[in-house]
């Protein structure tokens, strides 16, 4: 993380940027506008990453920021520009994403600053560390500025299909997280007999071919198990604990509480059949956020006179701006995933559909101006 | 275990004995005979543990094996006693169990020395962070003596069921280990449908679940996953890769290569049907392992002159004296385990069987020592 900033920070300052890393370590530069403006747009996107991950998600709607500043030149518009590299967004470390957006939403409570990483260090002690202060952390938030863009490469398979470059995001589909722990007894692989195990793991097993099978049966529905920790974890010895996490999708709200309260019912008969326990920690409840119809409507009429056809979608990934959009306007580009690939390192992006959203965004820059003057 | 061997060889030391650490990490001590005499029996069990593990499932042997060089006392038999704690039974850190046995058997070869942990160190390598020298290990090896004993807890429920203080081993099952490797695709959790994923931990948990049906279905045998790991291992992230472990027992060499097979087959049909690769790679394949009939016998006189009901009982874990056996005569001195609790902190001995149990070891070194002079 130290040396994305440094080499963004580098970019921004030989741009003329104001640059500076809030409390919760994301990274912000400004681009002022003419003296005495006090109005702000936030172009931003996230800087982390998930483990084994490709080169684009986040970190490209940062830079795309950067650059649409560096294409203004000395062109002066009635509003600065704060392009901001958001800490943490994938949630990885924490099991909480968003953290970045929410310090600039204001939504970072003493709880969530209080939630530990599995070596047992907490997010307030995670900013201590990188040489930041948690206690002040309120000063990352922003009240006034006028809204907030922000350009991502798509992460799904539907743009390519479609033959679109670009695509406007119309909402941004709820999740539910959860962690979710199986306790049963360790014992001897050798000499506890198949009847009478009350073996975590293949509780756990029972429950993830159960929600896949649920999820498949739903149309639009996605659940997800992709990591478990078994404990003892030594192959002779039969699994006492094992804790799993779930991510659950919808872009209806309704749909998606009621899958995953099915889910958790699930996991609970399962478990009592097995004489196993069962917690259900949930981690995320975020429901389905609507983008701000006429900052999104200016971002259409900029990709139309960009020459790029037009195209909305809904986005079954979570992205900074649904939390932003609690606070302020928030529209959001995507860009086309080749393939759909993404969380993967063969996650790529064309050139010729990031020439595209620049001449979006610039258009969008100059749209917005003249709502301003 | 620098701890553990400096504790009992202390202890050692002040029975006379002479201690020292062989190329395998085995702490190994002898307690003399008369002079000119050559014979020697080893008597030993393993100082490793699982992780969170009791505190009898090994180390009672050894500690057994010292108290009775203790009561010996000033009795000199025909034969010297070298009492072995042996270093690594479990197999924990390089998947592979019995290497501090199987040097005394002169059984480590090249493969076994480079096979490598999580971290990516090899056994010899270990050796040598240990201080030890990998290329001596084949003065590990012994070749001239006249047996092997152990006293082990039994880690089941039989003879807690028969009321029984102790047990003679009659064989040791056999055990098949393998790791198993489901390889699929990572993708974004909220934007790649549930069909056409290729989740590799949504494969593994089919199989566990087939895995586990399979066993109940078949009276005596085991089969146990109890060690996963999932790559990327983010809760966002579809599962790209999932490591598991399996271990399978059966008294009956035949029904446990039977259902090896079958199980291989199922993970087979299970990753093609779902677009994963998979990879079976071979841990242990030990058949089962008679003891020694005339040792045996010994042992099972020196049980009832000791005044405790003799049982017979096979060994569903399997231990040192299963490596031993293919080089020497071995027998074998279960202790009962309340509750059949074993790698578990709730891993319990009574003391009653522990006096039982030394009460018998002393008279078979009487008996021993009969059959020799």
């Amino acid at each position: 993380m130290r040396d994305v900033h440094a080499r963004l920070a580098a970019w921004m300052t030989r741009l003329g940027m104001s640059v500076r890393v809030d409390a919760a370590g994301n990274l912000r530069g400004v681009h002022p506008a003419a003296p005495s403006t006090v109005r702000r747009l936030l172009i931003g996107s996230h800087l982390d990453t998930v483990a084994r991950a490709g080169a684009f998600d986040g970190v490209l709607g940062v830079v795309l920021g950067i650059a649409l500043v560096q294409l203004l030149g000395r062109r002066q518009h009635p509003f600065s520009i704060e392009v901001v590299g958001f800490s943490d967004e994938e949630g990885v470390r924490f099991g909480v994403p968003f953290i970045g957006s929410r310090a600039l939403a204001g939504t970072i409570d003493r709880d969530l600053l209080e939630r530990r990483d599995t070596s047992g260090r907490s997010v307030a002690e995670a900013i201590r560390d990188y040489g930041l202060d948690p206690d002040a952390i309120s000063e990352a938030r922003v009240a006034d500025a006028i809204g907030y863009l922000e350009l991502h490469i798509e992460q799904g398979p539907v743009l390519e299909r479609l033959n679109a470059a670009l695509g406007i995001v119309t909402a941004i589909a709820g999740q539910t997280r959860a962690q979710v722990t199986f306790t049963g007894m360790a014992g001897h692989a050798g000499t506890t007999p198949m009847r009478g195990r009350r073996d975590a793991l293949a509780g756990a097993a029972e429950w993830i071919g159960a929600v896949e099978r649920d999820a498949q049966g739903v149309t639009g529905l996605v659940a997800t198990i992709a990591h478990v920790e078994v404990e003892p974890g030594a192959g002779n010895v039969i699994a006492r604990r094992c804790r799993a996490t779930i991510d659950i999708r919808h872009a209806d709200d309704g749909v998606r509480a009621d899958a995953a309260r099915r889910m958790a019912a699930t996991a609970k008969e399962i478990a009592s059949r097995r004489g196993l326990d069962i917690e259900w920690e949930p981690r995320l409840d975020q429901g389905t956020v609507a983008m701000d119809p006429a900052l999104t409507a200016m971002l259409e009429r900029a990709v139309v006179r960009s020459g790029t056809p037009l195209h909305r979608v809904a986005s079954g990934a979570g992205h900074d701006a649904m939390i932003m959009a609690a606070r302020m306007p928030a529209a959001m580009l995507f860009l086309r995933s080749p393939g759909g690939i993404s969380h993967h390192p063969d996650e790529s992006v064309m050139e010729e559909d990031v020439a595209a959203a620049l001449a979006a965004g610039l258009n969008f820059l100059d749209e917005l101006a003249g709502t301003l003057s």
